[in-house]
């Protein structure tokens, strides 16, 4: 399994196109084949945000970085959304949940 | 290079003693062996919290688990302070920058 870990900082521009964009990517990563789950959080006061999203292997990893609906956000995300931002992939060798059952 | 992912979910409980907790175990990472960053955000609305840590190798990031006051603070967070919580330990293979000078 792989862990896709990003962190951003947001910029103050186009509050709505972001939300919607990060939304559809939210919807449209779901879709993909591989694709095993993400969690985001952003805090308002700070702008920054911590994005983990879960994939079966490197390669559907790499296939969701290029789809073309996902390419065009990344552009805009480095134009306009992101002051600045840091994309690292790992590959998960173990996970520990409390509580355990779930 | 090794991340930890640490995903959670603060219940309601204690609050001043969470934060001085969250605030002296990110200075206490900071002093071990084989320490390399930290970044955490949690979004107050939801209660939901992403820190990744990385560390220089398997070996660190299990001594830091391991280091007596950070197992104190475990116990707690099982007890009090989470609602639930998840742990990834995971092998960096590479990392995406923007802006790429930093």
């Amino acid at each position: 399994m792989i862990a896709v870990i990003f962190t951003s900082t947001r910029s103050s521009a186009d509050e709505d196109g972001y939300r919607a964009m990060a939304e559809r990517m939210d919807a449209l990563a779901r879709e993909q084949d591989g694709f095993l789950s993400i969690v985001s959080v952003r805090d308002p006061a700070t702008r920054e945000g911590i994005s983990v999203s879960y994939w079966r292997d490197e390669a559907s990893a790499l296939a969701w970085k290029q789809v073309a609906e996902h390419l065009q956000a990344q552009e805009l995300g480095r134009e306009l959304w992101y002051v600045e931002y840091a994309t690292t992939v790992a590959e998960v060798t173990r996970t520990y949940r409390h509580p355990p059952a779930r």
